[in-house]
């Protein structure tokens, strides 16, 4: 079954969203991601991605008759709109060479009915880096992520372990000095390469299995 | 004041959100954004930026004793951590080339201080990059769209009509038949420099205002 996107206009009333969440889950339709965007006026959008929902008329239409609702608009979901993320976080002339292998990869997988986006900030210090790995676990929709940079360890190693004991994260690095190699699942010489493999990694049109790899450093 | 983001690890109980938003609310915290991860065994994670927060000290105590509530964590805003967003749609050769330019230019504001993230999903056909334009509107700290490809119109250009009635998005156009040219705030031919004003049209630390030019057109 699909999934779907709502976005629901309302008054910013107390027990609003209460009451929109129960009438959701005696639908028996799962809610995976949830946004908010409150405004000044006492006029907030609550964006609703909903997992496995077949025929939502009758849903909209209740959640529609509740008091404070001013509108309902139903979407695809972000998740069929933009697709899974490959992270790369680094600087300098590396960073945005990871970016043109994992663009043009996701380009090719793309244009074949997936959707891959390529998502980068440029970053250099171990806190700043540290600090973006570890707020990756807040994000939707994260799969991979490229380490771009020529010595990184120390907390980003921290930050790195704690994510991957979270959520499921493949982790790729350049191939450089610090403790960020030990922990990475793929080391990668070439950044062309290392964005290109990113996004392999993560393409269901693609045949290759990090985990299968005999090696895991080219 | 700073912004500071926090997540909440909650039981899914009726009424556990509204209490949260209330109590801040009794602080004069205003909630910027607010996002919900749930999980299948009815835990969930809170992630709520809040805009203006002095010492929060005694509202973290306060929602630590909320029965439901596991714990609260307290981070930097993913406002500061990953900043304005700098999207990017198109397909082929381009839009590579629009990424490596924006994030060449991001990389050199962020090591001055700034935050900046360079977000592209490569793209081709009418309907799906209208559809991915329609969806900005339901994602945060976007702001400039560059749209990187060589004919694009139709409902691009009623999807970008609708974002930017909604919203402040800075609409950068390559030069190429079709409509969106005579929507786009700023039309470059280059795709290297596309990216670099993408960025220079929002960072802090650059002194460029669209809305000056004397022409729109490079």
């Amino acid at each position: 079954m699909p999934n779907t996107a709502i976005t629901i206009k309302s008054l910013e009333e107390k027990g609003v969203l209460d009451e929109i969440t129960n009438l959701i889950s005696s639908y028996g339709i799962n809610i995976s991601y949830t946004h908010l965007f409150i405004e000044k006026n006492d006029v907030g959008f609550i964006n609703l991605e909903l997992e496995n929902t077949g025929n939502i008329d009758s849903l909209i239409n209740d959640i529609e008759s509740i008091e404070a609702v001013q509108s309902v608009e139903v979407h695809g979901s972000l998740n069929d709109i933009y697709g899974k993320r490959v992270i790369i976080f680094g600087g300098g002339a590396q960073v945005s060479q990871v970016a043109m292998g994992a663009i043009t990869e996701a380009d090719r997988h793309n244009i074949r009915g997936e959707r891959i986006s390529v998502d980068t900030t440029p970053l250099v210090g171990e806190d700043d880096i540290a600090e973006a790995v570890d707020a990756l676990s807040r994000l939707p929709r994260v799969s991979v992520l490229v380490l771009a940079g020529s010595l990184m360890g120390g907390k980003i190693v921290d930050a790195i372990s704690d994510v991957k004991n979270k959520q499921n994260l493949i982790v790729i690095s350049l191939n450089m000095p610090g403790g960020v190699t030990e922990i990475a699942d793929l080391i990668v010489s070439d950044p062309i390469q290392a964005g290109v493999m990113a996004v392999m990694a993560i393409a269901d049109t693609a045949i290759f299995d990090i985990k299968k790899l005999k090696k895991n450093k080219f």
